[in-house]
């Protein structure tokens, strides 16, 4: 088999924004550093929004320049707008991401703006970020369900996701923002998102409120997704959608994705080393569903660099 | 879509059979009681083994009598040989069920004997129970990985179910007894096994041992398989199998199941309320996946009859 499978890690930009806890700029550094000894190659890194509104990243213009291993690593960041965008342009950023919420209350209580107006923010956006010479993405948030409005017409994703593309998105993530998708659900948008526009374009964003977001996962796989977004730990959970506990474990989903046959270039140990990090940075508890597995196997084979 | 999933639920034999304390005969009837009002119609309610080997069932003869509703819900006991047979049919059981391990090693841990000699007597059990006029279902356990021997042959398990289907299992349990499987596994095993004998024979047996039972449940559905076993809130476990962590939970099935459009006819707050009594019972906290969630709706929306 011997498939790639892409492991986008969000934890340093979707879990820290949703923790209490400030955690300080040496601190994430360092949490990036384990994820990369771990073999983590696609991070999420940070957003470049109002300090205001999320005081978690309000370092983004003074971290980014600092990540290691830059050149080994795909590091992203989230961009609101034009401005955020000049901001991640000039902190080095080489890929931006725009977030558009697939309903209008979801924009509203988010960003206070209509869907026709986020819709046109994201495309001037990722239009001034290809324009700048860098790789775009574009979420589509609350992509099966809305915590304000319920499901979600796929047909309106459709369209979002066409609309992305044409303004620039080299990638659109589906994502499953309130963790409310099953995996029939899955299977039948990310199904239809491949045949219309590739798999290779797509990637897929699982929360694991109601514990499907492994099936979700494996829905997605077998539509044909082979890029997805995890967070170490289980850590995030979107703060402004209600019901959104944490994202799909990043090593939940190697550990699963590894069994079935697929090359994460993860190793799990190290993973673990850095979970415990980020467990000390943010004062929790963290982990997926794998993590009793994990902590038993860890005791009856030691693996390197476990602490 | 309405589809039926028909769930076929554990508790009673496969979990309890794995608790420290003894249950008495009432307290599992009560038991019995809440599954069969919360919507439950079909139940593995003990088994016909030595009283010495699991004294947690040593009362099979005298409980099997008395569960209720036997009019409206298919109870199935296990039974190791023509002797366990014979004391269930005694009981009044109309469904039994044998179980064999697909290797060497795990049957002879179990109950000391050869791959062969298993076999020989499951074959010989089925078709004296078949004679007797009962219904009749196979376990093929340890039908992915075995604790002793490791990954298991695929072709090996077909050719134990096909000896089983001559022998007359009306139904062949494909069994993850130590919750090793991942979905592509289950996808490939259970989808021959479908294409050979039809997914209406087929039900399949997933523990959570990585937490990878939803997403394998998910690819057995997807490969038509409609029947399936789980334990209420996840309770369970193989004594004789190291590593064979809790049951996928009843409650996760059916849960997603639902979601995804299947009928299970199981109402998930009165689901919630044996879940509460079994925890009594066993002195220990339960709950799958989708605990933590389904506490939150409760919360939110208190259902009828909840504790």
């Amino acid at each position: 088999m011997d498939e790639v499978l892409l492991v986008n890690e969000v934890g340093p930009r979707d879990g820290l924004q949703n923790q209490k806890v400030l955690v300080a700029r040496s601190d994430k550094l360092r949490l990036v550093r384990a994820l990369v000894d771990a073999g983590v190659r696609s991070i999420e890194a940070t957003s470049f929004v109002s300090p205001k509104a999320v005081p978690q990243m309000a370092d983004a213009d003074e971290l980014f320049p600092l990540l290691p291993n830059a050149a080994q690593v795909d590091y992203s960041a989230l961009v609101p707008n034009l401005r955020g965008l000049e901001r991640a342009r000039a902190a080095g950023v080489r890929e931006v991401a725009v977030v558009l919420s697939a309903t209008e209350t979801m924009n509203q209580r988010n960003i206070n703006m209509s869907l026709a107006q986020a819709t046109a923010v994201c495309a001037e956006t990722l239009q001034g970020a290809v324009g700048a010479g860098m790789r775009t993405k574009a979420y589509v948030a609350v992509a099966f369900e809305c915590p304000f409005e319920g499901p979600v017409d796929p047909a309106i994703v459709l369209a979002l996701v066409e609309q992305m593309v044409r303004a620039g998105a080299r990638e659109v993530v589906i994502a499953d923002t309130i963790g409310a998708a099953d995996p029939r659900a899955v299977a039948k948008l990310m199904g239809r998102c491949a045949r219309e526009w590739g798999a290779d374009r797509l990637s897929a964003h699982f929360h694991d409120t109601r514990g499907f977001a492994l099936a979700n996962a494996w829905a997605a796989m077998e539509a044909g997704i082979r890029k997805f977004d995890s967070s170490l730990g289980g850590m995030g959970g979107c703060p402004f959608a209600p019901g959104a506990a944490g994202n799909l474990a990043t090593e939940d989903l190697v550990l699963m994705a590894t069994q079935c046959g697929f090359k994460t270039g993860i190793d799990l140990g190290l993973l673990r080393v850095a979970i415990a990090l980020a467990e000390d940075l943010t004062h929790r508890k963290l982990g997926g569903r794998s993590a009793a597995w994990l902590d038993k196997q860890a005791q009856l084979q030691p693996v390197a660099g476990a602490v």
